[in-house]
């Protein structure tokens, strides 16, 4: 027999005891600042249907999807027909983020409050090549508020996302902030055609990657013209001096006054929160997803290729699934991301992992008598491993040093017939005898 | 356009706030109870290789996969060739279980401790008809505990699951209790030949559910004389008698003694832990999947059908991964039925869901002020919500109801420039003006 491979699939992984120890501490974190801004958790299927999913995220996202195939019968009967398509073969694929799945919960459930602060902390799924730090399934960590265009709403999800790292002991974080209006108006200011305005996003959302010659290159490549692209990059550093966003508020002759409007009430509202201090206006942040439609969001730490999240007002995603137009703002985070640079920085706390005691016997003590003691030891609440075989105590003790427990609890026949443990610190070797209901309270 | 469709997938669900606090609630103490056993965590992948899954469930469960389609080049080279398979256009499945997985990492990571004690609370999907409390997502709760034969963790898997049916407040579940061994040479004793054992299984396996009658009827639909099917209940019936375990375990002439004698061993250990009371011997008992070898386990509570859990002793499994023969037991709580049943005997306590406070204000008070103040009570560790328009007092009133916050924080003029909120409790109607950084402990 062929050995079957024993590797979690390409882009995939397993979680050990201590790496879910510091998932599930930075998930804590953020669960609980989160819940502080008084949002709520939901959590929706690995399975979406197709129609849910295609068209939300761009072509290059709908070819990142996972489809499932048909099954049985309908699989079967598609087969039978010859000269498939993909389309025939699927009509499911697993959600590919957290966004699209919340613009269809909002639109089917009536009953949800008028102003739903939903949080949502799940893994997505994408086709994507493998690479260092890039995965197929990873989490991602959202706050979004739906139903309203306050600005006081973009400001509370800048701040729940700054709260976060902020407790998680980040202290150099940026939140870039652009304004998707103010940046197709210096799009078109440059003479730009609207059509190539997408193509222009993506060029200029390379600006910290490639810089400046590389953009006006890629800017010609797609068809622009040398002129509009100096003309955009021009704009564009015009746009960073100080006191751009007040002159172009209240300039009404150019477009994107209102966008600049957003930002300076988005900027006074963050000051009363713990975003204050973080917000930046970086008029080259473009974002790549197309349905945000008022201010995004990107957070850089230093010394990061990438972000560790994003987000962005998108006012007309969730019409897409119902006829009411119902605004909203969100905020996500990249729970690999923030993971990869808390261990390269070492900030995790000492985090618990494991049973705190082995219980190891001598051969005079039953397997049986073992066991009542873990049983008691339990009942006070602590975690406890029972050693299952009858070995050598130096074989028992080895193992409870292998599985990090902090104590060793010995039982011979003295021990047992007079209701103690002999409980060895396995850090200091010191041991001591302990009446068995005590242990809890001698440690 | 035509309306997207708005509800999830057939037989997937998305869980709201108040689902998920009950959801969580479970999980927590199956967590806690798991962990003072001396378990630890384990998360795999949601995708796993076909070649990993398929041939571990028998035929019914390779139908049940669900199967990701080829993407790109790789399903264009497929389509293009025609005449298709289904295993042509798929290598890899959504995980149908957590124990074939676990088997797969116990082979994979040779530096796991040698008796590795994991526990693992993750979805898992089946294709399967959707029905009333049947769904295609849900969630399995596991522990095992690889590396050893010995009886012992046999009961600490009984005990772990027991413990945590008694946390819940579950006072009148069985664990029933049968052996793999003991059932064959039942099977074998009524002259059932060895090939159509699996058939006998699967019929006394329904034994509950369509009664003596009813199998008997099945076995010889099943192609198993009436003769032999009579036997076989006989024998049942005789094992159910007080003594048989105890005989059947001192005659070395009979097959079966060995099994007997665990039996017996894990009933005398089982009496040291939260498990003893509960266990009964059910020689009816068989379990549907083919990997157990040893003793298996099903938990049943009065008025449901079928059951909260389920488990055994596979030693064969993980050889299947790898050339050393691991052995292996585990008890799987099923998630989603434990819930049901706790909802239909209303045994939650009251949870928290939601903000405590929602801020309010007067139009004299800006959203910036609103702002300011929620942020002071967020800071003291308060869930706060702030209605985020400039509405009518009454409407940001009812809406704090509608939210089922138990407070509204009021700011007026005079508040705000007092650095007070008015706090309004919403159950009583009682108000009274506190200084904000007073809020958490008049609370």
């Amino acid at each position: 027999m062929t050995q079957i491979s024993t590797k979690p699939p390409s882009g995939m992984r397993d979680f050990l005891a201590s790496d879910l120890a510091r998932r599930r501490h930075v998930i804590g974190v953020i669960q609980s600042v989160y819940e502080s801004f008084g949002f709520v958790p939901l959590e929706t299927p690995t399975i979406e249907n197709l129609s849910t999913l295609l068209g939300k995220y761009g072509p290059e996202g709908d070819q990142l999807l996972y489809r499932l195939m048909h099954r049985r019968e309908k699989l079967a009967r598609v087969l039978e027909q010859g000269a498939l398509k993909e389309s025939d073969l699927s009509d499911e694929g697993l959600r590919y983020d957290l966004t699209v799945p919340l613009a269809r919960v909002v639109a089917n459930y009536r009953d949800l409050p008028a102003f739903y602060r939903r949080y949502q902390i799940q893994p997505v799924w994408r086709a994507d090549r493998p690479a260092k730090g890039r995965f197929r399934e990873f989490y991602q960590c959202d706050v979004d508020v739906t139903g309203t265009t306050a600005m006081v709403a973009d400001a509370e999800v800048c701040a729940a996302v700054a709260g976060v790292l902020q407790k998680l002991g980040f202290a150099d974080f940026t939140i870039h902030v652009n304004h998707r209006e103010l940046l197709r108006a210096l799009v078109s200011d440059a003479g730009i055609a609207p059509s190539a305005e997408g193509t222009a996003l993506v060029a200029i959302d390379k600006l910290d990657k490639i810089g400046a010659e590389g953009v006006l290159k890629e800017l010609q490549e797609r068809g622009i013209s040398a002129a509009c692209g100096e003309a955009l990059m021009g704009s564009l550093a015009a746009a960073k001096e100080v006191g751009f966003l007040e002159a172009r508020a209240k300039d009404e002759t150019k477009s994107g006054a209102s966008g600049a409007r957003a930002l300076l009430e988005l900027f006074a509202l963050a000051r009363e929160t713990t975003a204050g201090a973080v917000l930046r206006f970086s008029p080259e942040l473009a974002r790549g997803l197309s349905y945000y439609t008022g201010p995004i969001f990107e957070i850089t730490v230093p010394g990061l290729a990438g972000s560790l999240g994003g987000g962005g007002r998108y006012d007309g995603l969730i019409g897409m699934f119902t006829r009411a137009q119902i605004p909203a703002v969100g905020f996500s985070l990249g729970l690999e991301r923030i993971l990869l640079v808390m261990e390269e920085r070492e900030m995790f706390p000492e985090l618990a992992v494991g049973p705190q005691i082995l219980v190891c016997r001598f051969p005079d003590v039953s397997a049986a008598e073992a066991l009542r003691a873990a049983s008691q030891l339990r009942a006070q609440g602590l975690r406890v491993e029972l050693y299952p075989e009858a070995d050598k105590l130096g074989k028992q003790l080895a193992y409870a040093t292998t599985i990090g427990a902090q104590y060793a609890a010995v039982l011979g026949r003295v021990e047992v017939d007079g209701g103690a443990i002999a409980l060895k610190n396995l850090a200091t070797g010191e041991q001591r005898t302990i009446s068995i209901e005590d242990v809890l309270k001698s440690l």
